[in-house]
């Protein structure tokens, strides 16, 4: 690839032409503004200039290139043109690596709700806002989380509990415990190395992670990156966002089972991204790269480019017919993520697919839905309609709220097949990076072990459904009128009342 | 007319004799003072004097020419004798036009919350009394948002939701949201321009308005004011006080069904105005022009004359046997609106009446009320005794605490023939005039699309009662302990903590 | 009666002989030290002195009269020997007056909580704990107030609403509305005219007193000073502690009964007096005269005479044994104020007596009992298995948290045949004098008219058990979190906000 | 023994030989120090110096002479070799002094959770978190108060009370209330006289206190100094962590019983410590002796030691063939401590010991169990297909959250045999010492005497079923969203102002 100077660069700097600098590559990404899901405008910025500090956080390495034909490749940056910018040391770049070196030490936290405490304190206020935020007003979010809360425990005592163990199968492969970590987006806004950490913790850990397919405007770390930061045999799950294009769908599902992936979510609760207005209101404040992901929602007046670059790649005419395909393109599990209903679990089982999520994606989608876990009762009702349960052909998986080995164990009781967590590792890893997210499967091996000997079960088991009393589940009495999440845990670590004096 | 120097104007300055200015028009009201709904003191404020001032936000234009025999119309103010008052700007006046210059911009807006956090921000606290207010101890208001939390969805995948299709027939008219616009009064005292706002933009947007009659207490816009405003074919509602004259109230009618209106929607659940007591407390505080209007409930010994105005055009001996009545001077579809128990609702079938509102008048009539989305279960169960349900010649209407699209689909679900919205309408006017409201209807929008899709229903047709479950609507049980209408959406907005720095 | 000079007064200074002066009259109390309900430790304060200013607000003027044998009443004090002592104005006279002097105008008093809200800005805070006060955790007195918020109504329209009718026969007497005046005490420690204010305004409206008996250390006005200022044909009630020495009781009986007292409520929930630990508290903390009141439930130890003497008083071995004792000796009917279960409502009704209150004493006696209202369902129930209800020979009143004109036709939707209420007239007359009171009944008056209306019942005879929807009443569901009575009614008074500025 | 010179000692001050000095003997702890319960670094800390002021509150005297091989016992330290330490009065304990000075008399104490105030108030913050913390979400310890308030009272009226009698037989033990103090551990860091205070008080009042077995990190006061305290036929039970050297435990059990401890009590909920996290976030922060009691979920890389220590005394395989073994070695009555289900209730019953508590370890334990309380209902139906209930043969005692004898009634009603408070006594002589432990024994009696008149019974037989309304115990309907144990009660004592100030 040839030379290109900073001074040629910079006389592409319009719509008209428009050429910008990547990891220091040039590219002519003039044709590509109108598809650019994040929007033009947020390109033009840096028309005829460096964009990469603002392209990292949010894009996979590969986006451009993977992106882009070959011929817009235009060459290499010219080293000796590039007038070398003293990067300014910002008020908010001071604030936050003050607030950073504030963080209690890795080893005082003792729950999933630290994490969330110091990443809350720690995170800048975009990426707190993308990451907590839920549907419209917030109620499923809130449910999640208060759905554990109403469910106790039957505990059995005086069983020889010296030994407990916790290690289980999730789809074939082996865990240390009942538990996978759920995928999430955008990773990089809260660590540098994003989901990697994640990867690097579960491999040394043997825990299971979902990671996220590769549509550029969700990820940002790229699917091979992660597969690449994997151990020799660690075991992965890909959540896939299916594509309007099924070639490009295709391309993607059989280029993961290639790298050995061992089982496909296919999103199922999203044809359209949900009203996560915490975060649209953070964005339409400070509108920067980083704001677009979400503008889909947005005045389509004002923003219709970009609300229709992003159902470009999401697909709302998914539907159970598409089924059959998916089967007929890979050999791998196949479990849709985000059933509510036994109509639908009943509808999943018979479509021949291995297993279902109840999920409300983190409560991001449908405002006012029910947990996954109330949904599992029922579920699981119908599910034994169609023979003995547990089914070793098919599984339930749940996920939304889960901080603690209890609410595991409590799901397990009432039927689930093994449960994800997400918000818990990713908060983990913005707060202390892969060391946070050790920290974090550390805590859960104390809690299951704990909670184990507390409840008399041994093993995966004997967790049965006497040991937990779900009735106030579905009548949802007893609401804890206290968040204790917040209130209680979080907010009275050493960390946070100095960062408050 | 004749030209009438203020000097001569001047001399009528007592109850004696007592000359008004209004418009640049004299009238003698002397013999009215006993009889003006608002009370004489008032009037007596600007005896011999300019009342313009006074009497537009909270009158029609026509109400003194309507309500003065001819011969008490004076005359012309000669201009030249008018000594122009140098109009003061208040500290008030600077305080209010602080605020609105620091509103956020309409396009920051997210959900109709946001409107009435504007709006709570901006207006004069006398007319966020007037317009928040309910009943008594205000439980009823606070449950008709509450119940629609209550109620959960229960949504369905895997169909093909590309195209979604949430306009509907309301009476026979079509409109592009299974929505009408419930009517407000003293919209003027929020915007110069009241509920001509919703006019114009409800022209614009294919929604429905109801306006109120003319009684000119509680209009601020005359009626055909608002008929005016509206496009060639707009179709537009009529909420109707039946007046103790029955003349007038034909008369009323009669004009309304000439003037194209679409539907008679009689209002049931006020024989008497509710104690709201909040906007009570703040007249009391500053008695002015506007305070007249609630005083009908303050005590007899001093406010009797007010008190029997006001009683003198509700009736309170409506009842059912003035149906036939009703339908024997109007080819207009009648519409109960204020039906709270499945007993009336089978009477207003009975009775012939084209369909009944569950409404409970925005929680400003009897407190401790169910609301409107509780009565609908049992009340569609009620009218199944009488035949298939829907019924393409009764409707059920359910408005009170609609905030959001999902709520609509919520009603919708349950048995609702559509839904009406009244505050969240009037707020977006008084934030932002006729643009707020138009964005208002474009937020609507973006959420039926959204919502439609994520429960799985392509068009109102699909939307059925196994979508959703109403279990704890009438157990009460789960009702948030903490109102996200306040604390979660509205007071995060950028606006706020700027007001509130 | 002979003078006595102040300077020989002076010399009876201490236990051994104890005289004090009170009203201008001599006694000698030595004897008397030991058996004074409030102890001696504050007789002997003022020994060889005038005690007037503290025995006036606590006893009532015959107290010492009637307790204290004629041989020891000393003499007149010689006028010309007292040294007249300039009332010193305290810092806390002037705070109070201060206090009093920026009460809101009565007008601005909009219903039952406003009164209450005036009374604690106003009141000694000896005087607020102690009316306000309730047993231990004072959870029955909060439940007494959120029981009336779980009953709903079921309003009926288009009914003839012109004229609606609250007017009532209560026992056989004729009241203006379904409600009476519960006896409360010590009500000069609130008002100098104590109880005398709510005499005069129930006969001004014709509303029915309850009063106290005579017993000397709960009432503060005497019984006779109440029945001296009704006016001639007044109905009064009165509610009885029963003495010990029932001779004592039968004379208070009989005497009652000569004065033409209609009612005969005899007090059974109150054996022994109830552990109201904010009042407890008060005292304690500043040990005077009004503090001895409850010091029966103090240390044994230190106040042994005090308990004594108070239990001296109140017989806790009244039992169903005596009701044909108290049958004997009066005409009056006769109720059973504090029934609490049907089964002591059926063994009342088997005993000949009249009627029954289902009553907590205002949330002052066992904590964690029901409130009169949830009783009312299930006792009414038991009753009808007696006979049809309403029965014309027995009466079932409720009390205990009633605000509210809705709140007494909830009770008798559900069966009451009139309901008492209380506190709402106490904090009147502590806020106003006599014409707080007047203000609270025409509140209530105004309150009856508006909500029979937007009911749809034009008599008490047609509020049905059909208007309301009870469901929620034992199960409690539903309990509003917010507490409307102080947070949103009272505190939004201007006063409230003035004062606290 | 021989004299040891201060300067000999000091020589031994590293991991390879160290020496300590407790209560004036030098012990030899060199090959101690990785079995230390609390950790080795914290004996490192006085290596070759005086560790009796941080050995004191944690241990009982003895705990060093049991545990050392007698040829470790090195001499008596030379005090003519000590250089007199200045004690240092450190801001710390002047602002500990402060507050105990301005504690309130204990007169002022009105109910049990005046105690809690007041404790709160004065104690270290270490020693509060220990106490005052529950397992993980704390949602348990909640429950345990909330649980008493949803049991309601129906009192019972019209029965002569004059004498009422709530003393009892409790495991063949004469007692003068149903209530038996629960074993508290490390009551030293609150009083130097620990549970000492406990015994007096129990012995002058006649209640019976439960001891802890001599397990060294537990207890702070040995069991032997307990016995000795108490007077002679005073009545003590043992609460018993069971070792993992079962000879240790037999030991343990017949020298209790052959000092006449008159029940066996074995801890079956707790095979491993519950995660504590407020008092586990305390330690953290700073790290002392008192750190490492909890230490034993702490990281397991950093505290193997620690960790592997507090496993080897409590021993997670007791189980129910245990049980035998233990009947085997004494003749005491045995009770299990802990027991949550109706399962295991019977498995008690059929395995022959006489008694159990329904108990999660004052919410210490597994979060999310239910209250005892709660418990208790289904319980007592299951034990009632075993026979006849009560049954002179198996006690059911509950306790956690009990703070009133109304707590107590409550709980007898429902079918236990007698209530244990634990927290309630240990307050109070944080508080005051052996009279605050007196004065809320005094509290307890007058509050039985009043609720036994108001409820209508006369003996603790006379408190039966009917008594109480326990429908909202298991809905959890109604839990009181104020929590009345702090807002209400603790937060208005004059002292709390004061401190506030």
């Amino acid at each position: 690839m040839s030379l290109v100077s900073a001074q040629t660069v910079a006389t592409h700097n319009s719509s008209e032409s428009c050429w910008i600098i990547v990891h220091g590559k040039v590219y002519d990404v003039t044709e590509f503004l109108s598809e650019h899901p994040g929007g033009s405008k947020i390109i033009l910025k840096y028309a005829g200039a460096d964009a990469t500090e603002a392209y990292e956080p949010i894009h996979p390495p590969d986006a451009i290139t993977t992106n882009l034909p070959i011929e817009k490749h235009i060459g290499t940056i010219d080293p000796n043109t590039v007038v070398k910018a003293i990067k300014q040391v910002t008020e908010e770049d001071r604030r936050r690596q003050a607030l950073l070196d504030a963080r209690p030490p890795v080893d005082e936290m003792l729950n999933l709700h630290d994490f969330e405490a110091v990443a809350k304190a720690v995170l800048p206020a975009k990426a707190w806002a993308y990451y907590s935020s839920g549907g419209e007003d917030e109620i499923t979010i809130r449910e999640n989380r208060a759905a554990f809360q109403r469910v106790w425990f039957r505990p059995r005592v005086l069983r020889d509990v010296s030994h407990v163990d916790w290690s289980h199968i999730i789809l074939g492969q082996k865990s240390s415990m009942p538990v996978y970590i759920s995928a999430t987006a955008l990773g990089k806004l809260g660590h540098p190395d994003g989901e990697l950490n994640v990867t690097r913790a579960a491999g040394k850990h043997g825990v299971i992670q979902m990671s996220l397919d590769q549509i550029p405007t969700l990820a940002s770390c790229s699917f091979d990156e992660i597969v690449d930061a994997a151990q020799p045999g660690q075991p992965l799950f890909l959540q896939l966002y299916v594509n309007r294009d099924r070639e490009i769908t295709k391309r993607y599902v059989q280029h993961a089972e290639k790298r050995g992936i061992k089982a496909l979510f296919i999103t199922v609760d999203a044809p359209q991204l949900g009203r996560r207005e915490k975060d649209m209101r953070m964005k339409v404040v400070d509108d920067n790269g980083t704001a677009k992901v979400q503008d889909g929602q947005q005045d389509v007046k004002k923003n219709e480019g970009i609300s229709r670059a992003i159902s470009s790649f999401i697909d709302p005419s998914l539907s159970w017919k598409d089924m059959a395909w998916f089967r007929s393109i890979t050999n791998m599990p196949i479990i849709l993520k985000g059933i509510a209903t036994p109509e639908d679990a009943l509808l999943a089982y018979d479509a021949g697919v291995q297993g279902i999520v109840l999920s409300n994606h983190g409560g991001r989608q449908l405002d006012t839905s029910f947990s996954g876990l109330e949904n599992l009762p029922p579920i699981i009702a119908a599910l034994k309609t169609r023979g003995p349960w547990p089914n070793p052909n098919f599984s339930v998986f749940v996920d939304g709220g889960v901080r603690r080995a209890s609410d595991v164990l409590k799901a397990l009781a009432l039927g689930a097949s093994a449960v994800g967590i997400g918000r818990g590792f990713l908060y983990s890893f913005c707060a202390y990076g892969q060391e946070g997210v050790e920290k974090a499967i550390q805590i859960l091996h104390d809690e299951f072990q704990m909670n184990m000997r507390l409840i008399g079960a041994r093993s995966i088991n004997e967790i049965v459904a006497e040991m937990v009393d779900a009735s106030a589940l579905s009548s949802r009495v007893g609401l804890p009128p206290i968040d204790n999440l917040y209130n209680d845990t979080c907010e009275s670590t050493s960390f946070n009342s100095t960062i408050q004096e």
